[in-house]
């Protein structure tokens, strides 16, 4: 029965990903997810309390295998500044991968900004990224590969640099190969605060 | 008649402004902004098209004054890697400036995917900034203020940084002070590129 129930939980995250991307956020309803995905409403409510939480498990599963990503980089190098970098390589074929999903945030933070529960979750990740870098940098610090830079400070500047790169992503998806733009811009921000 | 009819075109902008930051783009109509501004309708549609065109205005403006300041900031410097540190330092009073009103653009962007010509001068403004960037890096390598970096990229990085500060001061206004964090960043960024 579990494994039978995390199949539906399954099949209903990967058809309204496939709706929320070809259609819209918006556009898309309960109904019709269930409908694509062949599961009862009420299949569908034992699972998730409603469309925003589809999207929320959307979001946050993406950010955990995100993250879990970026940790095993880290730990596969030698030291910070190398583990950085190559977390900057990553970042590109990451962003490919979510490059379908990413118009979706936009409309569902639109809608988000009327819901303070929803807007504390989808807020949350800014600062579990925040945390993770400026940890990460200390850590950097501390071996002497990177500067004595002020570890807030850089963990900013990197959450901000990758939030910029997805927002224009969004907005503009022709102008530039973004998931270049993404390791590329890392690469000088990261190369910037090594050890010269 | 010429400044009256340009009083009465600021007056409508102003207006305009207020009300989008008070209650949303959303929620503001024509018919409002035109009572707050003492204005017939027929005033109204001589100056502008419709509320979207009041808001592109509103937007140019703004990127004007602000491109107007940045340009006039370099050309005070020495050098480019002073002027483009000067700028940093700029950035936090103009983000300030700008901060009530930086939560209407997330709701004008939502809708402006809408409508492929509003969306097309929407994005306009990020080329602009990309190009003038470049050719500032460019001056800077030529005069020897800054490494032989990639102008384009470190354009695109700048311009990413500032996205991504502006969204999360959006999102999360609360979380951060966010002009010393456009500030700080920048400096972060440019000193990494200047020649040590």
């Amino acid at each position: 029965m579990q494994a039978r129930s995390e199949e539906t939980r399954t099949r209903i995250l990967r058809q309204a990903v496939g709706l929320f991307a070809g259609q819209g956020y918006d556009a898309t309803g309960v109904a019709q997810i269930c409908q694509a995905a062949r599961v009862s409403k009420g299949a569908f409510y034992h699972h998730f309390e409603s469309k925003q939480a589809v999207f929320m498990n959307l979001l946050e599963d993406w950010l955990k295998s995100v993250s879990a990503d970026l940790k095993a980089t880290l730990q596969e190098a030698p030291n910070v500044i190398e583990g950085l970098l190559s977390m900057a390589g990553r970042a590109r074929s990451i962003f490919s991968d979510a490059d379908g999903q990413l118009s979706i945030v936009l409309e569902f933070w639109a809608q988000a900004r009327r819901d303070p529960e929803i807007w504390r979750r989808a807020i949350e990740p800014f600062h579990m990224y925040r945390e993770m870098f400026s940890s990460i940098v200390q850590q950097g610090i501390g071996e002497g590969s990177l500067r004595p830079v002020e570890p807030a400070l850089v963990a900013q500047a990197l959450v901000s640099l990758a939030v910029g790169v997805i927002m224009q992503a969004v907005f503009d998806p022709k102008a530039a190969e973004w998931d270049q733009v993404m390791q590329g811009t890392m690469k000088l921000l990261i190369e910037g605060i090594g050890r010269h």
